[in-house]
């Protein structure tokens, strides 16, 4: 067969695993890298270099990619490379690497259930709590549409926040949560990651709803759960690390102006 | 175990699958219905039964759904029911029933390609198209939020349309899109009905635009693409049925004022 046959891209599991990610913010990247800190499997993270980062994200968003032989090209990181394999979408990504790490079961439909949830969490509350900043032009800075982020920040607040944490309460509340403060089956899995990464950024940027919302009593898995992820032996050498990156002008932006009025 | 085992629900491989969405417009559910169409693989689709789907997709998001034994609570329709199974999420749900119906790999790491094409088109181009006309509060009318929705909807056909479109066209001109017209690989994936119905639907919602786009030969690829999916015998046999919906107040919304000026 002449033509390649992308169905089939081989990798050698002893691959190395390659992040692809903007330097200097958590963003979509940290769902990844937590993925690859809690199991404690090694990873490179080109983010650590900032001029090679640049390189490698203007490389892979460039207008002219058209990808390689084996893989189609990404709009946007975080990508990862895992032997001739790139891919990218940071759900997908995650439900690559989650089962072979042992974070997510190898076999079965739970892991449908899983993505699903970290769909939810992901493409909802993080996307959402983007738009607050930046509700009508992604292109433009924050300043030329502050008027509109702040109606955007109050619904946001007021009727959007809630109704996520309400459903990732009801995770917890659910049959298929299992012993333990994990959000699927008795164990950890990486959804309890995208979780915990989802609640941390949206305490940066709206601390004032969040602490309300723990103190009404109304969230205790979805709390107890973060804390737990927080606590993990793995996870806490890695958020005092330098690898994890500080807060800033990403997703995740605090504005005074922002917050909760009440 | 006491416990139940989430991560193991099996599934009668002749259970029927029975998609729950609400009645009366294509919306997300459209893309799930594209793939049982083409595949011509029976299914129910409560929404042909207005006051079924109403019922059905209330039970769905209510703030006290926790699931049953099997699954955890979905908060937003589509969902998919097979058997014992219930999954939400759009692509999510794609993904499981695709390779089971012949319309995407059943093993190797192609399917993390096109569930990546999958997740950019809808989580990108699809959400964005939502957002012009609901830049502000998506549980508000659009007549609350016009002015934003026409300063949102501007930018979004000068910068972030050919941006989608672009890296759709870069899919085809990649050499993983093979031979025919289609996306990835050398036959039609389910990644191919889901660019037709982002297509179609932003055709609806932003015609002038599209037919620029058009004329001006440079996305060759995906109009080809979305010209051989209406092709289709079954596609085409479906789109001049009474089980496709009609466009009306859902994601794609045609309002002459958010139009281009030019």
């Amino acid at each position: 067969m002449s033509q390649p046959d992308p169905k089939r891209v081989k990798v050698d599991d002893d691959a190395p695993y390659e992040l692809i990610y903007w330097p200097g913010l958590p963003g979509r990247g940290e769902f990844v890298r937590l993925v690859f800190e809690e199991a404690g499997v090694p990873y490179t993270d080109i983010a650590q270099n900032q001029e090679k980062a640049f390189d490698a994200v203007t490389k892979l968003t460039a207008l002219d990619n058209v990808g390689d032989e084996h893989n189609p090209p990404a709009l946007a990181p975080p990508a990862l490379k895992h032997g001739n394999l790139l891919i990218s979408q940071t759900t997908n990504i995650l439900l690559y690497v989650a089962p072979r790490v042992g974070l997510a079961p190898k076999e079965g439909n739970g892991v449908y259930h899983l993505n699903e949830i970290a769909l939810t969490i992901m493409d909802g509350l993080v996307n959402e709590l983007h738009d607050t900043h930046h509700p009508i032009a992604v292109g433009q800075y924050y300043s030329e549409q502050k008027e509109e982020a702040k109606k955007r920040s109050s619904y946001f607040i007021k009727e959007r926040l809630p109704k996520y944490f309400k459903y990732m309460q009801r995770l917890f509340d659910a049959k298929t949560s299992g012993e333990g403060p994990w959000l699927y089956g008795d164990s950890l899995t990486y959804a309890d990651l995208v979780l915990f990464q989802a609640v941390d950024g949206t305490k940066f940027a709206f601390p004032k709803a969040v602490e309300k919302m723990e103190k009404s009593g109304e969230y205790d898995g979805v709390f107890k759960a973060y804390q737990a992820v927080k606590e993990r032996p793995n996870i806490s050498k890695y958020l005092e690390s330098d690898r994890r990156q500080a807060y800033g002008d990403g997703i995740y932006r605090y504005y005074p102006e922002l917050q909760d009025e009440e």
